[in-house]
C-alpha cells in the first residue's frame, strides 16, 4: 500500500520517492490490460445458458416462422418487444441486427453516404459533411467519420451533456448532418444527459434538413449504483418537436449477454425505419433470426434482463470502486489529476495535468500496464492538450484491477512530477 | 397426369384442350410457392445438431481465445481451415463474416464506392461506374448494383459461361470496374465456368486497374449428381496471370447448415484481405465468432461437410427430377419450351417463346402457384424477350414439386397457344 499523500508536500520534491516507488512496481513483472472496455469472462459466464440454445426442435418463433430459414429483416417481433423498453420505441419501429450495434451505426452512415436518407436531397458522399463529436468520446464512433472523410467538429462535454450552446451554434452549419451521442453514462465520461439537454437537442434548428442524431445508448442498463438515471426518450422528444426524423437509436446487447455474438438494435421513426429495413434489405436476405430466438430464450422478459444486468453489477461495481479508491488514495489533494466516479457504462475519465496524459501511458506501459493510447478519446486520436485518459476497468480480475489502479496512480504522479521539474504546473487544469 | 403430348398436333389446335385442362387445375385450389431458393424444413433439419451446439462451457477456440468476447475480426483459424478447400484459398487469405455472404458482396461494394480498392486511385463513386452481368443472373445482385447506381451491362451465358468476347470487349472501358459470376451451378442457368472461360477472365485486359471479380461461389458443394465439375481454381488463375487483386471469392454455409443463421466467406488476395478487415474492421469489432464455433463443432472437418451434403442431395435431387420429368412429358416435342436439366444449384431454368414467360407466371398465379416474377433474371428486372423464368423446387414439398411442375408445364404450353393465336410462333426461339 502507498503512503497516504501528503497535500504539503510539493510534487516536484517527491520525484526521488515516486521514481523509486516506480521502478518497485517495475520490478513486479505485471501483465496487465486496461485498454478496451470488455466483459470479463465471469460476465460472459452469466450468460452462459445460451451456448446450448434454443435447443433441438425449438426453431419456431410466436409468428409460426422458422427461424432457421432465410427472411425477416426486421427481426423476430418478440424480441423487439422485449427491448421495446430499452429503447423507448414500439416494437414497430424497432429493427434487430446481427452482433454489432457499430455495424449499424456503419451502415446507416454508408446508406446516408450512398443513397441519402429522408428528408435529404441527395446523397451525403456528393458533399463536404460534418458531425458534432461530443469530447471526450468514443473512439470507434470517430474512426467511422474519420475513414469516411467526415469532418469533426468537437464539442465539450459539461456533467450535463455535451455544450448545448456550441452544438447549436455548430447545427446551423447545412455541412453539418449528424452527431454522435452516447447519452447516458457516456463514453468515456459516464455523464447521463439531462432533461434540458435532450430537448434542446430535439428543439434545435439544423442547417441541413437531414440532419441525425446518432444516439448510441449503448448503456442503457449498465449501472453501478442504485440511482438510475431517468434519460428523457429522444424519439419521444423529437416527435413532439415536430422533427420525427432526427435520431436514430441504437443499442446492442454486447455488454448484456455476449460481448462478440449478442444482438444489435436500431429504433427510430416510422420513416427512418422504412429506410433503413430498404437498405438492409438489399445487403443481406435477414439478420441470424436463431441468435434473436436464442436470446428470447435465454432472457425471457423484462425481468429476466433485469436479473442479468445486477448480476453484471455486482461484478463490476467492485473495479470501479478499486479504480477511485486508489486513484483518491494517491491522488487526492495532490492536484495532478481529476478522475470521474461513474453511476454505469464502463469507463472511468481520468485527467491529468496538460501534456502528461501520453507520459502516463508511457510509464504504465513501463511496468506492464496496458492502456488506451493517449488521444483515443478525441477526434483524429489527437488529445489537444494531452490531458485526457480512459480506463477500462471491467476485464481483468478485482486483483489486477486494484494492482493497475496503483499503477495508474502511480504513473499519474510521476508524470506530474516530471511536469513539474520540466516548468509546469504539475497540477490538472480546471 | 397429362396426356403425352403429340408433336404433331398443333398448339393452337390444342388451345380448348388446354383451357379446359387449366380451369381443372384452378379448381384444384392448389396454394404452391416457387419463388425463391430457399431450403426446405427437412433440409435444415439435417443441421439441427447446430441448435444445442456449442453447449455449456464449450467457448474456446483452437488459439485458446474466448469466442463469446470482442475480436477477431478476420475469425477463427479452424474454420478458415475448414473452409479453405471448398474457397480455394489458404486460410490466411479467408475471412469469416456473419450470416450473409451477400452482406460481405454489399460491404465491399459500399468500400470500394466510398474508399476505392487496392490498385485504384480513388473512391468508385467519383464516377459513372458499370458492372458486366451475365444475363440471365441473380437477382440480388442485380439490385446492389442499381441500388448504387452502378450500371449494368449484359452478356449473354452459354454452356460454357459468360460469353468471353463479349465480356472481355466490355471489360476494355475503364468505367467498368466489375462483374458479377456465379461460376458453377450458375443461378439460374445451372452452367459451370469451363477452363477457358475462367482463364480468359483472369487473363484479360481491362481498362480499369481496379476491376474487380465478384466471384460468388454460392454453389460449391451443391451437387445434384455424381457428375462434380472441376471448376478452376480464380485466385490461382488470376495470381499466375499476374493479377492476384482480380477476384474477390464468396461463399457462405447458407444452404449448407442454417439459410438465415449460417457463415459468410471471403477468400481474396493478400492485398484484398487486408484492405477488407481494415474496411470490416472499422465496422464492426468481429463477426459472431460463437455461431463460427458452433459450426466448427457441428461440420468437425471436410468429411462431415461431405455428409451434410449427400443429406441434401438426398431431398434436392427428386425434386429437380420431379420438375423436369414433368416438363418433358408435357413440353418434349412441342418447341413451346427448353430448360435446363442441372447437376447442382438451386434452380431450374426455363425458357419459353419470346413473350410468353410474364403470362405464364400470371397463368400459374390463376392456380395458386406463385413464381419468381418474370423479369427477376435480368437487370433491372427486364427481360427484353420475356422468354426466362426461374424455378426454385427446394423448399415445397416432393409432391407440391410435382404439382407445382404440372401447372408450370400447362401453363407453358397455354401461353404457347395464347402466343400462336395471336400470331407469333409458339415456340421457343433459338
Amino acid at each position: 500500500m502507498p503512503a497516504p499523500p501528503d497535500p504539503s508536500r510539493d510534487l516536484q520534491a517527491r520525484h526521488a520517492e515516486l521514481r523509486a516507488r516506480y521502478a518497485d512496481l517495475q520490478a513486479r513483472g505485471l501483465r496487465l490490460d486496461m485498454t478496451r472496455g470488455k466483459p470479463s469472462p465471469e460476465q460472459l459466464d452469466l450468460s452462459e445458458g445460451l451456448l446450448a440454445l434454443p435447443g433441438n426442435r425449438d426453431h419456431r418463433a410466436e409468428s409460426g416462422e422458422d427461424a432457421r430459414n432465410y427472411g425477416g429483416v426486421q427481426g423476430l417481433a418478440e424480441v423487439r418487444a422485449l427491448f421495446s423498453g430499452v429503447l423507448g420505441a414500439p416494437p414497430e419501429q424497432i429493427a434487430v441486427g446481427n452482433n454489432s450495434s457499430l455495424a449499424l451505426m456503419h451502415d446507416c452512415i454508408a446508406y446516408a453516404l450512398l443513397k441519402g436518407v429522408p428528408g435529404g436531397a441527395a446523397p451525403w458522399s456528393r458533399e463536404e459533411i460534418r458531425f458534432i463529436c461530443p469530447v471526450p468520446g468514443y473512439d470507434r464512433h470517430f474512426a467511422l467519420c474519420e475513414t469516411y472523410g467526415i469532418g469533426m467538429l468537437s464539442v465539450p462535454m459539461t456533467p450535463r451533456g455535451p455544450d448545448m450552446d456550441a452544438v447549436e451554434d455548430l447545427a446551423r452549419d447545412p455541412a453539418v448532418r449528424g452527431m454522435w451521442a452516447v447519452p447516458q453514462y457516456a463514453n468515456p465520461g459516464g455523464e447521463t444527459y439531462d432533461d434540458e439537454t435532450v430537448a434542446r437537442l430535439a428543439g434545435m434548428a439544423t442547417g441541413a434538413p437531414d440532419f441525425r442524431l446518432f444516439w448510441d445508448n449503448a448503456y442503457a442498463l449498465h449501472h453501478l449504483t442504485d440511482r438510475r438515471p431517468a434519460l428523457r426518450n429522444i424519439l419521444e422528444a423529437c416527435a413532439a418537436a415536430g422533427r420525427p426524423d432526427r435520431p436514430l437509436v441504437f443499442a446492442s446487447t454486447s455488454k448484456v449477454t455476449l460481448a462478440g455474438a449478442g444482438l444489435a438494435f436500431l429504433a427510430a421513426s416510422p420513416a427512418n425505419l422504412r429506410w433503413y429495413l430498404a437498405c438492409a434489405g438489399k445487403r443481406s436476405i435477414g439478420p441470424d433470426k436463431l441468435n434473436q430466438l436464442r436470446h428470447a430464450r435465454f432472457l425471457r422478459d423484462a425481468g429476466g434482463l433485469e436479473r442479468l444486468m445486477e448480476g453484471h453489477r455486482r461484478l463490476l461495481a467492485p473495479k470501479f470502486r478499486a479504480v477511485t479508491d486508489a486513484l483518491a488514495r494517491a491522488l487526492a489533494g495532490t492536484g495532478a489529476a481529476r478522475w470521474s466516479e461513474p453511476a454505469g457504462g464502463y469507463f472511468v475519465l481520468l485527467e491529468v495535468p496538460d501534456g502528461c496524459a501520453s507520459r502516463v501511458v508511457e510509464l504504465a506501459a513501463g511496468c506492464g500496464l496496458a492502456l488506451t493510447p493517449a488521444g483515443a478519446t478525441h477526434p483524429y486520436g489527437r488529445d489537444p492538450r494531452d490531458r485526457t485518459l480512459r480506463l477500462a476497468p471491467s476485464y481483468p480480475s478485482l486483483g489486477e484491477v486494484e494492482a493497475a489502479a496503483e499503477v495508474i496512480a502511480l504513473c499519474t504522479l510521476l508524470a506530474a512530477a516530471e511536469n513539474r521539474q520540466a516548468g509546469g504546473s504539475g497540477q490538472v487544469s480546471g
